[in-house]
């Protein structure tokens, strides 16, 4: 169906519900209702009829969507399909835990190798391989890559970030936490766990500060 | 120093700023300005100069701070050295990520052990244990544990983080794609990588058809 411009709270309820579509057992019923959806997931009723119907033609009244249809349609929709290829720079222990991390599979994401300025020389037999920076431009170049996923120190980041624009990237996740000046046509998302922990951290100090 | 509010937007700048400092080598000037940080971060000199006056009192004009007293100051009011003990609930491919990924102590973050409906029968010696779930709540009340990490499926989110409360947990990280309801004085902090990753995506989707 013909994609509308699509906002990032829509972005962030698809996979919510795609989650629980997946999670509903095999032999389950068929079909599912927008509004079973919603009770499940404790969302509006209204949004949720209205999200499904911008991602899938597949709604019939009385009757809901097939649930199978339905899973097919939000990840087309959401990319999943059609894989990403990516390099991730900076194989410290974040970035390695990325790479091995095999749940991006699902997501239509795909690690293809990471780079380093000093590649470990033990590297494990069957996974990824881990090349020296030099070699980013024409690993990229050659396999056409168009994400790019930085877990440097923050003082890095941007000097990478720019690397990886001149490697023809369009899309960066940056685990890095800085901001990153880029061209209007690149999209940076941001990912930082070391603010949450510092927000949840935040809040148990002041609830022991309250017990005191 | 007294605590003083800290705001959000603060608790993001802060970890930029320790993982700057850390980068600089252990051989350099031993003191850094507030200007100096701010240019190499790219950030206002007056924000950050405000920053860290309510992070630390070391600062002297024309000197500006001692590098490693600034580091111990910024951790100290993250709370990154006070370790927080954490359970983490659902030991799928992220679970097991996290659970594995050794970067979260640099950040006050101990996970003690997972918890799953199944827990694997081969786990790794020496490796961080993986409970049945029916052994949550002892295991929190023995180590008195105020932190609690979910990477369960959507659908059963909820269920575990009422759970998690029942236990005693006080703060929630929730990598789970879904809303959580909790009482007044829980905080749920939200990861959403899939959202990330949709938004990349998408992103890349529409460059692809622009070229067309």
């Amino acid at each position: 169906m013909e994609r509308k411009e699509v906002s990032k709270s829509v972005l962030k309820r698809l996979p919510a519900y795609l989650a629980y579509l997946k999670s509903i057992p095999e032999g389950a019923a068929p079909n599912i209702s927008a509004t079973a959806l919603a009770n499940a997931l404790g969302m509006g009723e209204v949004q949720v009829r209205k999200d499904l119907a911008m991602v899938s033609d597949g709604g019939r009244p009385k009757i809901g969507y097939n649930r199978m249809a339905l899973i097919d349609d939000i990840e087309q929709f959401l990319g999943y399909d059609n894989t990403t290829d990516a390099v991730l720079i900076g194989a410290g222990k974040l970035g390695q835990a990325l790479l091995g991390y095999k749940g991006f599979e699902e997501y239509g994401l795909n690690i293809l190798a990471a780079f380093d300025v000093e590649p470990p020389a033990d590297q494990a037999d069957g996974g990824k391989p881990i090349l020296p920076l030099e070699k980013l431009e024409s690993f990229c170049r050659t396999h056409k890559v168009l994400m790019g996923i930085i877990t440097v120190p923050a003082a890095n980041a941007q000097e990478v970030c720019d690397k990886l624009i001149a490697c023809g990237i369009k899309a960066v996740w940056n685990f890095a936490n800085t901001h990153l000046e880029v061209p209007a046509n690149i999209l940076v998302q941001y990912e930082n766990m070391a603010t949450s922990l510092a927000v949840l951290s935040m809040h148990l100090q002041a609830q022991m500060k309250d017990k005191k």
